[in-house]
């Protein structure tokens, strides 16, 4: 369907309700792929990564459907003020969510990848912990947004610094895997790029944090994440 | 400014050549940018690195006008077909090259944190070679839009296959160095990443492509990227 043959006739509230529905449909299903996605790592589950790599095509889907909707409720109802925040934000945070998605996937492309390959179980724990921690932040700033609590956003925003410090220790621990056995190095590269799209995980739900306030606030949170300091992005 | 109190008086043709020539600008910095980190990697050229970081700031500031001005854009004038394609497609491909320059900018952070490091020189040659294919994509596709030539941008989305492979092989020669010797292990990790940052700017030239195709057909390229199969995407 193109963005010219669109036959919206619902009211603003109703397209705002249903960018609501598809966005927290869109949500559920990136904390689902992220979290299986990490399972599939760990347990080394090759049917439950492809399932991912899968469904990851239906977040896209979403993600257009609501870039259209999105688009022609602003075209047909030129909203102002908190209206329009409301319909671009809802843009942004797909596009976000859309982002995750793929990250998942791709997270999973490597669970098929390195199928077969030597693979000491210990070393994908700590990817599991920092996992643990960005899909709490995921689920946190998610809720934060359906219930517009800037408040809690903030605190989503604030704690991305702790994923970034705990990826960076992470980086080093695997480097120092590579080290101890060159047998490491090919599945702990992996598992480096694997822990860095978690950490863009993590990115990706501070930007709908940002989101969050700007929808609330009407104006930018900052310019700035807070790992965009030279220190704690050394590992980017 | 926020999207509520802007007041655009311009035709919708105005409108438009304005955002083709923000656009532009973008797109000149972003190849200027991701050129610049590669250089400031292979030379170590740290003052150049922390220019390209300063820099990505303008491409974010662009990024936000042409959001703010295509959407007013969009609720003034209710564009339809292939008027409106034109202002989505302007909003995609900002979006896209803001990435790549947060890509750049991930590069350039990487050479000043590497600063110091055991950095055998050869080693960075690699990642040159790619960089030097992604920016000649970069370059075409930009081309390609400002032309509106789908044919040229389909080349550009059939040749990311190459950009892929080649990464693909550059991955399993710096894991390679790794094993020869533990000490290049630290500085080939940041390496591996930085490669994957120019293979990733490779894919956002392939959005671009797609999007140039849509703007000028109006229906999506499809809904996959040449690299989606799990061969080609092992290492993603």
């Amino acid at each position: 369907m193109s963005l010219a043959d669109n036959h919206i006739v619902s009211s603003f509230d109703d397209d705002l309700n249903q960018l609501a529905d598809k966005l927290a449909e869109m949500g559920g299903l990136c904390e689902k792929l992220v979290g299986e996605s990490v399972d599939a790592l760990v347990r080394r589950d090759i049917p439950l990564a492809r399932r991912v790599i899968e469904w990851d095509r239906a977040i896209d889907r979403l993600q257009h459907e609501i870039e259209e909707r999105g688009i022609m409720t602003i075209a047909r109802r030129a909203p102002v003020a908190i209206d329009l925040r409301q319909v671009v934000g809802a843009l942004r945070i797909a596009n976000d969510l859309e982002r995750i998605g793929d990250l998942a996937k791709n997270i999973a492309k490597r669970v098929v990848a390195l199928d077969g390959q030597f693979q000491p179980p210990k070393l994908a724990g700590g990817v599991a912990h920092i996992a643990d921690l960005t899909l709490a932040q995921l689920k946190e700033v998610l809720d934060a947004y359906t219930r517009r609590d800037d408040k809690r956003a903030l605190e989503v925003w604030t704690h991305d610094g702790e994923i970034d410090a705990l990826y960076n220790s992470l980086f080093r621990e695997l480097l120092t895997y590579m080290m101890e056995d060159p047998r490491n190095i090919g599945f702990c590269a992996h598992l480096l790029f694997c822990a860095k799209n978690i950490e863009r995980i993590g990115d990706h739900a501070t930007n709908v944090a940002e989101t969050v306030y700007y929808v609330v606030h009407g104006v930018p949170l900052t310019e700035d994440r807070p790992k965009a300091d030279l220190v704690s992005a050394d590992f980017d």
